[in-house]
């Protein structure tokens, strides 16, 4: 039997078939009894009754003396009443009602004579200051119905009304299979070809937080018995099974035909992206769900597939989805053939909601970790352009993008210790930098989505950075420049520099690797002039088109060796132990327009950068000049 | 050392001081390291940086093969090139990038010749095709920063960075030290003057909701040395530490000493009710906070006073509150002196959202399982009338007071199985009933706040149910008429009827304890007219006065041996085992108004009223009779 992407199904019809089936084969809601102390949080499967009466006495409300309220009939101020010993009982506030009374008089309104007694000047009225059993609960009510989730005072109640056991809705187990003969357990030093395996520890968590009680199997190897195999025992030990198959080629077949053999495969391929390759199967009621390997890919398949059936299992209604209208800041295109999820960043920069579309790779999981939404593209459409408003499901808190400092531009990682100073300081601050280099920086200033951005251009005319750009970029004004550092430029080889590079002009020789940056970024600028300066002819370099985003991407090209040379900062050469040949100290300073300067985000921002601590940080990583930083540079 | 209640300070300024001490003190979020695979949830301390790349080495990121790029340079559709064996190797996708190479080729694009070699058309570019090395994270970057979330990505990205612990911040350990004599652990058969110890669980569950780590000691006896003892240790092996005190008189006074001789007392006595008698004290960093025993008292001190500790010593910003605009169903009416939190059920009504006061008795905690919001009286003020419209803070989600079927009026535990199966059948469905008779219930639908009232209202000039009071009190309609159930009315007496009775006539015997319900009620109503029927003075029936405000209320105080006698439906005296003596059944409907008729809340409750689940719900019950369950009455 052999499986090919047999199908290519819209999604919510396959997601509708599929627990449709599911259902029909009897999945839903399991019941198990926990001790009441352990059940907070959890659902009632069926009504909680009580079992004794809360409280389950009749106790006095006060402090003073129980007595029969017959025996106080009469008493006025003008014909007090005397009671003996005997006839009262002298009571704390919780002891239980002695026999034969049916009052209690507060101490306050007692006089106690010296022989014992007690006189009172009014009468008692029966069950006066008495806490009636039952006030609380009453045995045989109903405590909680079904289907409701366990408060604290929920708990408190059930054990007041005597209750110890409770049935609630059973989590889910989900057995999770990784399998790949490439793939390895998480370790600090993998060899070249082994992937580590945290494709688990993503889904555990996520399926932790849906209610799920998560199982992760050992690693299998990629031989179709030892899948099978493993599979079967999942399946024996688990109400659900994930089967994580490796990324390449040929690999879910395989799942297909052990899921086919262990139970049913109803579908093949889902027509989304990523995520294409998914394989909707059961045993049964139990549901398989054949997972693509790639961590975003797998992601989007459990969370559109596996989510609904736990929340049908679980009993909890999904939650409402939280959605924001956003402005899309660069243009995302996508295959008709497919739904598309396309990560995004978001922020409020003036009066917009701002999106930029993340690294839709499907093995970039940082890419996940950083996205504050999902922007979803209809299966038949080809996309959105750049500032079109779209509708965006939010991934964060609702309040977040309001919070969130947008800085766009060059990268320097003195901006992740700034973001993670300002969130320490003022936990509701976020930071969510891009680095689309200086120019993309000035580009997405012009359009108003961005409260600042890095920059460092060179004027070759001059000699002198940023401000001929803001003066071309900005004619009428609006903007202000903050100086921040002074950063040592240079050209990065490899320790020993065994090529024996002499300086940027070597980088043309024979068997020099060059590694470069991406065009519009300010170090390609500065290695642009330096070619024209040295007149070096561009495309005599090798590697010249080969393009990375940032500082230390580079710097880690020349660090595995696979590059010889590449323009960079210091700190990215430091950090990969790498030899560093001084270009220039160039200006890295921070452009932010008028509308954004005064508000508390920006403030905090220049605050920090102002501080002590920042600039041991950036003492620390090396390479930076502080003179003058946070200062405003008259343009 | 001898303590009253020596402060009344205003919880403002009590909350502001003990936590600027606990600051001063050195109290502070604190750090510990765990494994990255059980740290999903958990805030990080410190920013975590990448010990490896991701990925951390180049591959191929399709099947093809890979080569050296500059083998290829020169090849066109008119100049193929070929490449040897040995010039190449075929990867798949995923595959390390073999040694030599820096360009992939697409198996698409090749022609594999017979002798083993292959013909490309078309030029490699360098590093075409490959999946660079730190695509995803680059070694040395950072993560995630300090005191962020570690979500499911965050925690695969940092297993794919190489990390294999992270510091997060510590979970607060806080001891609940129970105390009492009177206090035995949870059970289902405690003996008169038991209580059952409740608070630590419920304590534990919010505790641990807030992210703290809760840690239960045994029960102590009321005994100074074994207090001071118990509190000693729990000192030693927590950060915080909740010293419940017993309920009762004196008890606080105890605890205010030990907590002074183990560390000292801030304050002892907060202007808020409930929670008066709270103690404020600490032991260095460490808070030490004595709380009132009863429940409802309890949970307030510990919302008010220790949540905002724990949220500074977790690093949780505090969740924004949601609060709601709402009306008063009825006056409440505070002292002066303390700031008064008073719980209230809230449900939309027509365009109105209603907030109706529970019963603030500290000691119910019943009541706070059925709270939907709190309301806050400020120290000072008197409270706030009926129709009023006051700010609630929220405790349930937002959306679930609009999807809250409000039902005022008779008490029948028919309700609660309604209640039941409606949201069983659909889960974002809540019903809310308040037992306030059938006359309160008629006034609420007056004042459009209900959906739905239970009535059984006996005109004694015609022996009709009902339709007479409808036509008085809704003179001009708006008001629909639902049969619901015919009830078995009747007097219970104790089992085996000792005394007797043999019928409502006796209940003025000599020696018979009456038990009432509460005026308004139609069972009082009933009994009236019975009173005035057989001629029997009200004055002369013991107990008359004494009002319970269900009928498994009455059924109880007769069953525990309180009372001889009282009024109320046959389900009530089967559920305690009582004897019953019918008098007569009667009509309970159901009074919808209008505008709430059409509804699909009230839809929903009008086919459940007419399904065979229910009705065989209220066989089982017994004494009820369900002829034209759930059509309209015409009026």
């Amino acid at each position: 039997m052999a499986f090919e992407y047999l199908t290519n199904l819209p999604l919510d019809r396959a997601r509708r078939d599929y627990i449709e089936l599911l259902i029909n084969n009897g999945m839903g809601p399991r019941a198990e009894t926990v001790p009441v102390s352990q059940a907070a949080g959890r659902m009632t499967a069926e009504a909680v009754y009580a079992s004794i009466c809360s409280p389950h006495y009749a106790a006095s409300a006060m402090d003073g003396i129980a007595l029969l309220a017959k025996d106080s009939f009469g008493a006025t101020e003008s014909t007090p009443v005397t009671l003996r010993p005997g006839k009262f009982t002298v009571v704390d506030t919780g002891d239980p009602l002695p026999d034969g009374c049916d009052a209690v008089i507060m101490i306050e309104d007692i006089v106690e004579n010296s022989d014992g007694s007690v006189t009172i000047h009014s009468a008692a009225a029966p069950w006066q200051h008495i806490r009636q059993i039952g006030e609380d609960i009453c045995a045989g009510e109903m405590i909680i119905g079904s289907f409701m989730e366990l408060t604290p005072a929920a708990i408190g109640a059930m054990i007041a009304g005597g209750v110890g056991e409770v049935k609630v809705i059973k989590r889910p187990r989900v057995g999770i299979i990784p399998t790949g003969d490439e793939i390895i357990p998480p370790c600090a030093n993998p060899e070249p070809g082994q992937i580590l395996e945290f494709n688990s520890a993503i889904f555990s968590s996520m399926l932790k937080s849906w209610g799920a009680e998560p199982v992760t199997y050992p690693i299998v190897p990629d031989k179709y018995d030892m899948i099978l195999h493993a599979l079967e025992m999942a399946l024996s030990q688990c109400d659900m099974v994930l089967l994580n198959a490796g990324s390449s080629a040929g690999r879910d077949d395989c799942s297909a035909k052990a899921i086919a053999e262990a139970g049913q495969v109803l579908y093949h391929g889902i027509a989304i992206k990523p995520g294409k390759p998914a394989i909707l199967g059961c045993k049964d009621d139990k549901p398989i769900l054949g997972v693509p390997g790639y961590p975003v890919s797998g992601i989007i398949v459990i969370e559109e597939l596996l989510k609904p059936i736990i929340e049908h299992c679980t009993g909890k209604a999904a939650a409402r989805e939280d959605r924001a209208e956003a402005v899309l800041t660069r243009p995302v295109v996508s295959g008709l053939k497919y739904q598309e999820f396309v990560r995004v960043r978001l922020g409020f920069v003036g009066d917009k909601l701002i999106a930029s579309p993340l690294n839709r790779g499907s093995g970039v999981v940082s890419s996940f970790m950083k996205a504050d939404g999902i922007l979803e593209i209809p299966q038949g459409q080809e996309g959105y352009e750049a500032g079109q408003r779209v509708s965006v499901r939010l991934l964060t808190e609702k309040s977040r993008p309001s919070n969130t400092l947008v800085v766009i531009g060059s990268h320097d990682p003195l901006l992740d210790e700034l973001a993670d100073m300002m969130h320490r300081d003022d936990r509701k601050i976020y930071m969510s930098s891009s680095h689309v280099g200086s120019m993309g920086g000035i580009m997405a200033l012009k359009r108003g989505e961005a409260h600042a951005a890095g920059c460092h251009l060179l004027d070759p005319e001059t000699g002198i950075y940023n401000l001929s750009f803001i003066k071309r970029y900005f004619p009428n004004g609006g903007i202000r420049l903050i100086r921040c550092v002074g950063r040592q430029q240079g050209l990065m080889v490899q320790k020993g520099n065994p090529l024996g590079l002499n300086g940027f002009e070597d980088v043309a020789n024979d068997g020099v690797r060059y590694v470069n940056r991406q065009k519009g970024s300010g170090t390609r600028i500065l290695a642009d002039y330096l070619c024209s300066k040295a007149n070096i002819d561009k495309a005599s370099i090798y590697g010249y088109d080969r393009e990375e985003l940032t500082h230390t991407s580079v710097a880690i090209q020349i660090a595995a060796g696979s590059a010889d040379a590449g323009m960079g900062i210091y700190s990215a050469a430091r950090l990969y132990d790498l030899d560093f040949l001084p270009v220039c100290i160039e200006e890295y300073d921070l452009l932010i327009p008028d509308f954004a300067y005064d508000t508390p985000m920006v403030r905090r921002m220049l605050d920090t950068l102002k501080s002590p601590e920042f600039h041991a940080r950036l003492s620390a990583m090396g390479g930076y000049t502080l003179e003058g930083i946070g200062e405003e540079i008259s343009l």
